[in-house]
């Protein structure tokens, strides 16, 4: 099948590669629909992740089940399924706790940017949305394999309470998320830090109700001013360097929690702050499968419009544009259309 | 007045000091009943902190009002009170959300190891007790003012859950603490993580189900037996260690919350495996303002007897070998009498 695969920091290529297959009884393959770049592919890009050369990247996808293992019952060839970028068992100690980012199974989409996607424990990680979903609704299908979850994930870890105050660091497609999740959940003031005037847009269609758009000391005081001098009642941490994470510090309040989801680079956590500020951290990465069902049903009745975040389309033999307009901040994310 | 002071790393002094005076409307002085040396002032005392030659030690005290300022209405002279050994105003928003060592008008008890001691925010700070409390009773108060509702706080923090699992790191007089107020919240098992005798003993009275001795990964690996292989789902760090919390990270299961009372020393969060296993971190400096109704409740029922972890009592004039007791692990917690 043709797969983008990853070569050098900044060498993305399409390539022949072999299809996947059921190794175990536990998998699927899905024909994928659509996939998309997500900010964290970008690490590799950018150098500061280690590169397998000629590995396969891409862990987000929605498609169509091509052929399941014999232990997958509930789903069978021609459903189309939302794939969560872990995979998950569902039914382990820690997915019945719904921490399913750990379970003791754990599986990635491994070729989500490609032809066809292998899904392991396909029976517990799958979620099947109808038949033949307007291709509208494609994109914010797509966006619950990832991104819409995992910004889901950080308001509930942050624990944004209804009236309260939310700050997200972060303007990507997952603080974006961020901010349309706090919005939901009822935040009164949703303040989303970005200096980017696209970012910007969808954020306040998203229900940003203020917009920072200095940084570090600057933005963090813009915010203490928002919350008269109290400091927010939970910050979405969406980026993962230790700027942004002492960002999230200093503009929570004491006894806040900042909900972190960016995968952590460089991050050193003040320990002291906390401690003398009682400022709690959770979160980590995104039990998906949990919140999908929920998530769906917002997407279905229309509630939320998480594709939003997507501002540009590649067709597969083009992912490499895709690569270099999020790399250079020109998309928001981008969907790779096999 | 006399007064214990600090002059060196492991010089402790009783001293002729000026008496402490009201200096705000919002101060009272306490004639200290019965004060007590913590495990953090064993920090200075090792040469960890810095020290103030001559300063005077001692955040913890019990006893009766002897002034008041202008502006404390709910006590007067003769009043036997509880001193939280960090004062606050109980109006400000921090104070309101339940954040009271975040007050915007801390303070600490500087001479509880002596005569005398100011309570400034007097009027938010203290609790009253019976007039003439049973002197045996005395001990479980003095507990209230740091150890027992630190430990609490550890307890609230890491969101210990009826039923569920607590493990304890720390066998301190604040780690015991800990395994009492687990145990009152219904944990059904109790790990604590204690290598000394007569600290299993009184953890064993505290509700301990398990006792680990061992420490490092052979003590997490016999915490993971215990909780068959899933880790725990709540954890009380008690210590201030990096090891100490490193053992607390390990412990814990995926989605659990490490509640972390111990002032930490040379801690490096492991902000990566907080990550991938989901394993939050929340607590800090206790407010013990808020816990003490529900503590004393507590007390004076004969529900918990937190003075247990007093295993000694010194004379003002001998404070130094309470010092060089707790140093030595000779004793869990000392009282020092004026």
């Amino acid at each position: 099948m043709r797969a983008t695969t990853i070569h050098a920091p900044g060498d993305i290529r399409v390539s022949e590669v072999p299809d996947p297959t059921i190794k175990l009884p536990t998998d699927a393959i899905v024909k994928v629909t659509a996939g998309c770049i997500c900010g964290s592919d970008l690490w590799p890009y950018r150098g500061e992740n280690s590169i397998r050369a000629g590995a396969t990247i891409g862990h987000e996808c929605v498609g169509v089940v091509a052929e399941v293992g014999s232990e997958v019952t509930s789903f069978r060839p021609g459903d189309f399924v939302i794939v969560p970028f872990c995979h998950c068992d569902n039914t382990c100690a820690h997915c019945r706790a719904g921490v399913q980012s750990a379970c003791a199974n754990l599986g990635v989409t491994v070729s989500g940017q490609a032809e066809y996607a292998r899904v392991t424990q396909a029976e517990g990680s799958l979620v099947g949305a109808d038949a033949d979903p307007d291709p509208a609704m494609i994109r914010s299908l797509l966006a619950l394999t990832d991104v819409m979850a995992t910004g889901w994930h950080a308001a509930v870890s942050a624990g944004v309470p209804e009236g309260g105050t939310a700050v997200v660091v972060g303007d990507g497609a997952v603080g974006l998320c961020g901010v349309l999740a706090a919005s939901v959940m009822g935040a009164e003031k949703v303040i989303a830090m970005s200096r980017h005037e696209s970012r910007q847009e969808v954020a306040t269609e998203f229900g940003a109700t203020h917009i920072v758009a200095a940084r570090g000391q600057e933005g963090a005081k813009e915010v203490r001013e928002i919350t008269g001098g109290v400091g927010a009642d939970a910050v979405l941490e969406c980026v993962g360097t230790d700027a942004a994470m002492g960002t999230a510090f200093e503009v929570a309040r004491p006894g806040a929690t900042v909900g972190f989801v960016g995968v952590p680079h460089g991050v050193e956590l003040p320990v002291g702050r906390m401690f003398s500020k009682n400022v709690g951290l959770a979160g980590g990465m995104a039990p998906v499968r949990r919140y999908l069902p929920e998530l769906l049903d917002l997407v279905t009745s229309g509630a939320i419009d998480p594709g939003r975040v997507f501002d540009a389309t590649v067709p597969l033999e083009r992912v490499a544009d895709g690569y270099r307009a999020m790399d250079r901040r020109e998309a928001i994310k981008v969907v790779v259309q096999p």
